[in-house]
């Protein structure tokens, strides 16, 4: 058996988590592959945008001080080309919306407000200097700082990064995940197990988990507790990926080979947190690579990856925003709990008469991976307190954007 | 010119896309490419899990109601297998986590409140029976619907599916979406523009938009204008994706070729929305399959996507939740707002002492991208209503889940 490991706070255990997680290093990352990835440059404009005084509408480019009631159309600029056109008082240009502003204009008057025969051009508004035209330089600045190191590449950030010509960007990479299920009880699960055998899931859902939080994940597969296939599986994992999650093999049987295995190759900084579920989760680091050993219930590794790989994961990603939102919500009915640890239950939470209100999903048994499917929230009861009464509030960690209608 | 359309509003606007757009047929998914799927079928369970009675810690089963002081320690029953082990008065046998209970056992005694030495066990603490065993079933029931028609899939879920033995299942497939930009004045990003031409950054913008949006998304290229290219592309767009997505060529110029095309090959439900930004967007069908034509803007592309488009995507996902959820945001400063359309500001959102509050994201013109960049939050100021003061309230519509510290 392993070395027995004191128990230890999920705060306590977090701060030993961050202190050994680093932000992988940037590397230039292509724009068709940065969504969600962390810029790490400053990224500034080199030209104007638009480059030139350009029409923000279809209609004429004209000289708003001129009062001429029937003008000339001396030709149509359309985007994509500069002609040679130059509008002079009782003129004016067709122009089309994004097309350069010709020589003399200082006003665009939309089509609605015109009307066109033979030639002639008359309108039924006049307009102000500067109507209807972007300056060059409106929306982004030569010299400006368009996007700051720090930025997380959304579809506005990958537009502007296009715009200023910036094809491939200096950015965190996404992280690469290896995810094994221990033990020797588990089949894939379009196996039918044997007796005292169960189907893996866990593989599965962390794989999914990984994705869900923008990294790129890697299947070492199911795993039997034999020393010389886990650290064999651990090596390849490590050597393939940026961290390492195992389910299962952390408790204190004879058979939990996870913690022994690391403390012979790395160094394991914590064995025991006071959460429920996840008590038996194990945090290491092998070759200067972050190893979480997640307990092998499924309730209680994908609370885990939650509540503490996930935001490992975000540190590694670059990210500076790591938890999900917390808000206070009402309790729909009232929870028992046990004061000795922090305990994470599943609910589901929804907006009622402008506040917050919880219900959890049934009964919270680790194994019950049902409590998880259709929650949106983990209602956090911390230790020290004891049951909850309905109507009362407690904090619930928004684990999805609640979509509506 | 294309023939002109009326203004209509949102709401109509959205009613004409929600008529018009229906779930993908369902197909048989991998449960390893199924995150975010919706399933389209109730799965059901075929067997108990735990399939049997199970220990949920690691120690010793034995007799609850035995108060044998030391008791023989007749074997070791690890997971994976089961042995024929039988637990009778003044005997126990060490158990580890997920392991089948033996026969005659009827609780688990953890092994943090055991002694063993030399074959025989004495216990710290008694035990009810029933302890830390899991019965068959407690999970999962055979027969139980585990996950119902409409679910989201995720890790969760998908955990769920892979322990009931389903490595593919019924569900929506992600939409296949194709992208392209219209319009001669474009270059590609890495591209230095001509006099008149600019970088297109909306085809990158879009598929970012299409990929957060959990499609699949399909590059048509820069388009120039002319009525050949674009009705090429657009065939070419449909023939290989669920539904197209265009940007650029709606508005009123003469170059503006999409609206026309689209009535050549289909049908235009509208062509025209009080919106602001965004007020070209042409909605039509063609083949029976949705084609979106947003402004060429970057700022009104985008906001059209996220107001219309997406939700009309999740749609043939086959969601029943379509939109992001709501809030009422204070204004950190007074707001400018022309009654005329309703007007979707970009804006941060952030919790303060127990309110959201929102500042905008600075200049809000049309092409300034650079206000859509770190924005989390769309501010809806409704039509029929005019500025907004400090301290106001108004909706926000919440685009992104703010990650916190």
């Amino acid at each position: 058996m392993s070395q027995d490991y004191p128990t230890i706070s999920l705060d306590e255990a977090w701060r030993r988590i961050a202190a050994a997680v680093r932000p992988l290093p940037p590397r230039l990352i292509p724009l068709a592959e940065a969504l969600g990835c962390v810029l790490a440059q400053d990224v500034q404009a080199t030209e104007n945008m638009p480059p030139f005084a350009a029409s923000a509408m279809d209609g004429y480019a004209v000289i708003a001080a001129d009062a001429t009631p029937s003008r000339r159309v001396i030709g149509e600029q359309t985007a994509g080309r500069q002609l040679p056109l130059r509008v002079e008082p009782g003129a004016a240009a067709r122009i089309m919306t994004g097309a350069p502003l010709p020589e003399g204009a200082d006003a665009v008057i939309k089509v609605e407000d015109s009307v066109e025969q033979d030639g002639w051009v008359r309108f039924t508004a006049a307009v102000p200097a500067g109507r209807d035209v972007r300056p060059a330089g409106q929306d982004v600045a030569a010299g400006e700082v368009v996007l700051e190191r720090g930025a997380v590449l959304g579809p506005a950030e990958i537009g502007l990064l296009a715009t200023v010509g910036r094809i491939a960007v200096l950015a965190h990479p996404r992280p690469r995940v290896a995810v094994m299920a221990t033990g020797d009880e588990l089949v894939a699960p379009d196996q039918q197990p044997g007796p005292g055998q169960i189907r893996d899931s866990n593989s599965y859902a962390l794989l999914a988990a990984v994705q869900a939080a923008g990294c790129q994940a890697i299947h070492l597969g199911r795993i039997p507790d034999d020393e010389q296939a886990l650290r064999a599986a651990m090596l390849s994992g490590l050597a393939q990926a940026d961290a390492l999650i195992t389910s299962g093999g952390v408790s204190m049987g004879t058979r939990d080979l996870v913690k022994p295995l690391l403390e012979e190759l790395g160094a394991v900084h914590f064995g025991k947190v006071a959460s429920r579920p996840g008590k038996p989760f194990t945090f290491a680091t092998v070759q200067g690579k972050p190893v979480f050993g997640l307990p092998g219930f499924p309730v209680s590794s994908l609370v885990t990856f939650e509540n503490m790989v996930r935001p490992a994961l975000r540190i590694m990603g670059g990210h500076a925003r790591l938890r999900r939102p917390r808000v206070m919500a009402r309790l729909s009915h009232a929870i028992r709990h046990a004061p000795d640890r922090t305990e994470f239950q599943r609910a589901v939470v929804a907006q009622r008469d402008g506040a917050y209100w919880a219900a959890t999903t049934g009964v919270q048994v680790s194994g019950r991976l049902k409590s998880m499917a259709g929650a949106n929230a983990l209602l956090e009861l911390p230790a020290g307190v004891s049951d909850f009464a309905q109507g009362q509030e407690a904090v619930a960690i928004l684990i999805t954007l609640p979509e509506v209608d």
